[in-house]
């Protein structure tokens, strides 16, 4: 029924247990990292809370990050939980503008999981690796009796060498940057949770499941100077914009119709009262560029298969600090803020 | 019941599904990773199945590592699942003789769990960590809903850096070498096992989790021809030391009366029917190093706080390769062999 799948617990501000809302990316997550996780693990990498860490060794340059995923089902059109868990951790680190070399992957795996789901997800794994030039290096696996875990959970860490030439960062963001999302929005999430539910739509939506390396490596071709680079996964496009208005002291103003979406997901989300601004996205990403180089980084964008709907949907501006804009058609003007509660749980 | 406590489902060779004893260390989990993970991921780094991944990088090594923690109940007599994760990831890159720097923090948290108690083990990571001279870097954090996780799970990755001139791996193992081991055997799987099933002793048994990165620089500042180290974690010193065997294609004696153990956990051990050689240890290593430097290695390490208990309790030789014999007080000997089955799940 549609109303359990869009039942969420209401958030209010202050939880003695773990709510759904805590693990959304939205507001109750922020809430849970800065009172519970910072005040004992602070530290310079961390408070950035990019979505890797900067490590700085004999004077090269280090991306780290990891990513657990728990998405359910773990089979959903356009992918599965190992070739997610492969781009997701290629696409975190490729935010930092460096190339993702190595991976770790940890299973924990419930007691009586079919052993072919198994070399499925691994075969994924194989060809999600081949396909964006990382080697899995190092594993783990872990069992738990039946009832312990929902079939499968993967965790990937990753490390990518950064170029010492960029300084890419949510913080670097500057009035007159521009704006530039790769490609549709909501796909991954709304795939995932028409699959779950068994709703069927005129057509089927498609997780736009994808590794971002090489579409980040031929923007910085164009533009060396490329302030910050996200993919929008859980809280969408949405938290990532709020995210980067926040970090950087700066207003972002979104034009509503630049934002592509596809008609089977707008439609899909209307159906459901789903606001896909904030559905997590696998294979997009927002790049943040001076004005001078918008244009040709469009350009450049649109050239390569992964960019092809790249759209400039915004700037950022000087006035209203720490908050986004978005303008619809008719010149209507509302803040677009990050919902404390979870639309979509359990999408990654 | 201790029926209860010690069924586990007998392994044969051709299972559809997971069993418990594919996670256990032993040699299910050895046809596990053989038959489904290496025919996909096989490549030069993973293949060595070390605990850590070598890791080139401009001339310089890092050691590379992951593993993601399940251990029921989450706190238990000696630490707490925080704790163990710290300690665990440090312990797996101090093997390489490499200085463990950063790691990264995943949780995956069922709904419903009280703030308080992640807040506990918040400080336990926070206190791990500092004791270990380790940067938590990078997180991230999942939750799912009740009954799709049991309490809390956290995998740890972490990098770290390697001096050039050591060469310690499982595979430069040479008949002659001495095997020392830091300290008594068994505490962490029993402290574990008695405290989830209530079971009481004379006296409390309690877990030996403890950072070895320190006592492993004190050792190679003696010793930097150290050719093997390994903490003996899930499957014991049992598994380990056949590892070693298997992966230098030597012959391993141990003389059974050298092994230091704790009078209640071999009481434990010998009431419930368990083997403490396949329990697993969270504080202690194992040492292989050539047989001229074993004395001067051996006093060193007593002189750590870690390593009181250090003992050499056995020797590499050249015939029976690939096979761990273990002579008892009254000379017998017996083949010290991999079990298929499980003794203990969730122990880490």
């Amino acid at each position: 029924m549609i109303s359990d799948i869009l039942s969420c617990p209401m958030p209010i501000s202050n939880h003695k247990t773990i709510q759904l809302a805590h693990g959304a990316g939205g507001l109750l997550s922020m809430n849970l990292i800065n009172e519970v996780f910072l005040p004992y693990f602070s530290n310079e990498s961390l408070n950035r809370l990019d979505d890797f860490a900067l490590l700085y060794s004999d004077n090269k340059k280090l991306a780290f990050t990891t990513d657990s995923y728990v998405v359910d089902p773990i089979f959903f059109p356009g992918g599965d939980i190992g070739e997610l868990a492969i781009y997701g951790t290629v696409n975190d680190l490729s935010m930092s503008g460096g190339v993702p070399l190595w991976i770790s992957v940890s299973f924990i795996i419930e007691e009586g999981f079919p052993i072919d789901d198994l070399k499925i997800i691994a075969q994924s794994m194989k060809r999600a690796s081949d396909r964006s030039n990382v080697r899995i290096v190092t594993g783990d696996t872990k069992v738990v009796p039946r009832g312990a875990c929902d079939k499968i959970f993967i965790n990937t860490s990753g490390i990518a060498k950064v170029s010492q030439k960029y300084s890419i960062s949510g913080y670097n963001i500057k009035a007159g940057d521009q704006i530039i999302l790769s490609g549709t929005i909501a796909d991954h999430g709304m795939a995932v949770m028409t699959s779950r539910n068994n709703l069927s739509f005129e057509s089927e939506i498609c997780s736009d499941l994808s590794p971002l390396n090489d579409l980040v490596q031929c923007i910085l071709n164009i533009c060396p100077e490329v302030h910050a680079f996200r993919d929008p996964t859980r809280g969408g496009i949405g938290v990532t914009l709020n995210e980067f208005a926040r970090q950087s002291q700066v207003g972002i103003v979104i034009r509503d119709n630049k934002i592509p979406i596809h008609e089977n997901v707008r439609g899909a989300c209307e159906v459901l009262g789903i606001d896909p601004y904030f559905v997590a996205n696998e294979g997009k990403l927002i790049a943040v560029v001076p004005n001078m180089y918008s244009e040709k980084v469009l350009d450049a964008m649109r050239d390569h298969p992964l960019g092809k709907d790249s759209a400039i949907i915004g700037e950022v501006v000087s006035n209203h600090p720490s908050t986004v804009v978005i303008t619809t058609l008719l010149g209507v003007k509302q803040i677009l803020d990050i919902p404390a509660g979870d639309q979509l749980p359990r999408i990654c």
